[in-house]
């Protein structure tokens, strides 16, 4: 996530849950519903982002990594770099398959799909 | 937060919010009311611990490092490595003192307290 200047680097869950996510485009695209984090490591592994109005698929989510979302003062939501094409062809999971496998594989092919820098070594 | 074998790595923040939280005696010292995160880096920050019932004063919160956390399948919540007296004197924050500063003041007396390595550099 970044911040412009002035904002305080401290966010609690709470309030990251339930806001607004946009596309590159400025387009709603969903919220966040849920922050994932690691057990055994001091990081947080990636937003849990639904989708459902827009893909129109229930019950599926996308697992966005932190570092992308840039929140918006004037949108009043977390904006994230990608299109809505890419959006589109994101992997898309249940809660269910976000946390099996040590949500690994969703977080691994997630940030593959979106070309991020991983933040495990 | 630490895990047994064979328990998933990924841990949803809602679920994280509420749990129980016992000292290292076992006896149930308050709950996690919320999970701070970094921002501008992939960090969590601490787990915000409510210890109203314990130590008698409301509206105060312990900045609990995140790796101290160890669940507990037998109690159903969250054992801290800490005393009943390390608790005792350990630094209380209100919500806008946990965020106030970049959550950084109450984060680094917390962990100086605890006397628990830094995550940060």
């Amino acid at each position: 996530m970044t911040t412009v200047t002035g904002h305080t680097e401290a966010i609690p869950a709470s309030r990251v849950i339930g806001t607004n996510v946009y596309n590159a485009a400025g387009e709603s695209i969903g919220s966040i519903e849920d922050v994932m984090l690691e057990k055994t490591s001091n990081d947080i592994m990636f937003a849990v982002v639904g989708f459902g109005g827009f893909l129109g698929i229930g019950e599926k989510y996308h697992a966005v990594p932190w570092s992308t979302l840039d929140y918006d003062t004037r949108l009043g939501g977390y904006v994230v770099p990608f299109s809505t094409d890419q959006l589109k062809a994101a992997p898309a999971y249940s809660v269910k398959e976000l946390t099996e496998d040590d949500g690994r594989a969703a977080r691994d092919a997630s940030f593959a799909h979106y070309q991020v820098e991983p933040y495990w070594h």
